[in-house]
């Protein structure tokens, strides 16, 4: 046996190159990535005629392949095509844009293979990790009592936040029907994505009604509530957007914790795309009242910069998120000893996970949050800048007076239906390549969206962006 | 406005590291890695006496530090401090290791930042994943019908075919309290949490009586369904583990399967940690019947030696998964053109989401598969070999014969409660730091677990183990 065993052996050794082979492998990835980085100001934003086809020919092999013709491969298939989320010219949906240490702190996740879901486990991950949660509490003012977990993104935190509110509100499953979820259009879709994996598919949805600039109705909700009270439903949850996707518009927040308090609804604010903003003067202000929550969800893939990978989900009381979350199995006995640190596979739906806290960790100590403020700040002075710009001028339109970083116009061409002009020029704007806009619907309107969210993104970005976005409409209004 | 802009772009411009900067942080974190990596032969599998405290002297500052202070606060307090899961030595838990192609592939994946969740998006990373599912179906024997998902682990990939189960099986939330669930006492807790987070919590669990090797009792299952049919319930899901966490056990699938199709439940199999060794001769005639279920979650950062971060789950029909987890909104609305692939947004929880397909890909495409069957062989062998070696100890008993990679043994003491001798040897063993095992129960009796998964552990390793055991057994019974 022990013969067939070193055989075994040395027939897997491709699997762990030596130090030699190791730095080669390294080189080349990183000459890669240099470049990559470095044709960034140039390079396209979009490239929508390659789809990747080429990979198909390239079949998971028995035998190996050198990791030239493997990154090959990968420039002509995959960072070649579509959307690329890295450019400073990526206007479309919530970019971010993705700073670099945090690809030094995924490399050194995965070659150090830190457990970072229990405390027993690892120890220093899961003190980093709780040490970044508590620092997201600090920024948006919540108390001590606090407890998150860093979430593989923006839809599992919503679903971590709302079955934790399920389970505080006993929303039991004989009672689904008679519950009731207070959101508005501008909702994330996210969350009823959530809603519905949480088993309350069935509960009732009220869309509360939005002003002209589509936040809440505050009077509106009270009466719904009150409404739905008085019809012997069970008001439990209420989800306002701390910066919207579709306009990055913010509900009035104190004035709806207010109402959750008075009636004891459980308070799930959504700000993963918004609640960032609060580590800037301006952002701060207007997002006050996103304290008086319950629960909050706010993802460092968006606006801390980081690459794709990265949600958060906040409790006010840990006790609940645990008590959602926490359980116990034979074969993990050793590890319920010496708890200084709450464990995220208690406080979440995952158990074994990637360490994401030196993703995050990296690019903070690195360079402090201070540069961070300041690109948040310039975002939204960007963004004003932007709207002031493109309404000024001659066939623009704009959609309401951005709260964050997020701006919607729309050209009303001369003749013919504006909905389907605007529908050509988002197309023609994304053909172009240069730029990547994309677009969405306020009521019946087809309008355009301009998010500034990717840390590359600055002024002369813009200036070309307006250039570009008048230019191609004008041209295509004549062309009607 | 411009001036403050161009005054915040500075304020900003260290997110933006330069290319000298860049390879400069690159060289300092290679460094460290391959020191980490070069260590590993000698160094301890585990240090319980450091608990990573030095951070909490360390908080997330206003201006950044750099990066060799940085990298002294994680070998201090993260890296050396705990279980070391990368370790040749580690015996714990399910061990795989962590390959170093799959941290090139995760440096790649935040660098470039590719969004693998929309095929609009990204037309390759979405092919890339859905290639390497197909691959997986392949290896199981599942239909081309088949989509699945590549998740954050196994939790998240429980979760979403169970939600899909329930969607399929039509258990609205109104008939949650007469649903049965079929387990036994070796079920995986996580299904159990799925169960709970898709609001589930208050289903029947029947637990299904095993046989001597922890093996779910056939007869047993079909009597139970038959009884609950009798008595007005619904049974709907049956969950078998191919390979369990506390034994390895495989249940036995194609007499379950059987019986599923006969009573039309969804039988969901929990590979996490077994449904990989079909890729060599001894796993796949093991886990015959596998392929015949309705969903099959296992995970590449099991025993595909990935760093913690991936798992994995299949569904036989794709449309029940697209079915479960498809959503639109406004802002998506120009997603939804070019199909040419299901995308990863409409089959599973997340829509924004890391790139998981590089960690994964890269290995496979550097080395082919054939070091990964011959390096599951040999990890069946090298346990084989450990069980065989331990038995034959004077003292030492065995669990069963284990059907993969995964033996129990416990020491009978010459007085006393072997219980509590068998907790002390497990400290004694952990304390050492050469070796890191764990423990479980079966049934009443405490027993130590020997788990083969980490690709670095070779028979040098088994041997020094068995060395180091038995030795320590010895020791502490004489004190005793």
């Amino acid at each position: 046996m022990r013969k067939q065993i070193e055989l075994l052996r040395r027939q897997s050794s491709r699997l762990e190159p030596d130090a030699a082979e190791r730095e080669r492998l390294l080189a080349a990835v990183s000459e890669y990535a240099q470049q990559f980085l470095n044709q960034l100001p140039d390079g396209p934003a979009y490239a929508g005629d390659r789809t990747g086809k080429g990979l198909l020919d390239s079949p998971i092999p028995e035998t190996g392949i050198g990791i030239e013709s493997i990154l090959s491969l990968l420039s002509e298939n995959i960072d070649t095509a579509g959307i690329n989320p890295a450019s400073p010219r990526f206007l479309g949906y919530i970019p971010g844009g993705g700073l670099y240490p945090s690809a030094l702190g995924d490399f050194l996740a995965a070659v150090t293979n830190r457990y970072a879901g229990i405390f027993f486990a690892s120890p220093g991950a899961v003190r980093l990790e709780n040490m970044l949660l508590s620092w997201m509490a600090e920024i948006v003012g919540y108390p001590s009592s606090t407890a998150g977990n860093l979430a593989s993104g923006g839809s599992i935190a919503h679903l971590t936040g709302i079955v934790t509110a399920r389970d505080a509100c006993d929303i039991a499953a004989t009672r689904v029907q008679t519950a009731v979820v207070y959101l508005t259009t501008q909702t994330h879709h996210a969350v009823d994505k959530a809603v519905r994996i949480a088993g309350l598919g069935n509960c009732v949805r009220r869309i509360v009604p939005v002003d002209g600039r589509y936040r809440m109705d505050v009077t509106a909700l009270a009466q719904a509530i009150a409404a739905d009270k008085k019809a012997g439903l069970q008001p439990w949850l209420i989800v306002p957007s701390a910066g919207s996707t579709n306009t990055g518009s913010i509900d009035p927040l104190p004035a709806i914790a207010e109402i959750a308090t008075k009636h004891n609804l459980w308070l799930h604010v959504d700000g993963a795309y918004g609640a960032f903003f609060v580590l800037c003067p301006e952002g701060k202000q207007k997002l006050q009242g996103m304290e008086l929550s319950d629960s909050l969800v706010m993802d460092p893939h968006k606006t801390l910069f980081l690459p794709y990978g990265t949600g958060a989900v906040l409790v006010r009381d840990a006790q609940r998120l645990h008590a959602s979350f926490s359980a116990e199995a034979d074969y993990m006995q050793d590890t319920i000893h010496r708890l200084d640190e709450l464990s995220s596979a208690d406080l979440s739906p995952e158990l074994t996970k990637h360490f994401r806290g030196l993703r995050l960790w990296l690019p903070l100590m690195l360079a402090g949050v201070a540069p961070f403020r300041a690109a948040l700040a310039e975002k939204l002075l960007l963004t004003r800048y932007f709207y002031e710009q493109i309404r000024a001028v001659d066939g623009f339109h704009v959609g309401p007076e951005p709260d964050l970083a997020v701006a919607t116009f729309w050209y009303e061409p001369p003749r013919g239906d504006a909905n389907a002009f605007n529908a050509r020029l988002v197309q023609e704007l994304q053909n172009s390549g240069r730029i990547f806009l994309s677009s969405t619907r306020l009521g019946e309107r087809f309008v355009l969206r301009v998010a500034v969210g990717v840390f590359r993104t600055h002024l002369d970005t813009i200036d070309e962006a307006l250039e570009i976005i008048t230019h191609t409409a004008r041209n295509l209004a004549q062309k009607s």
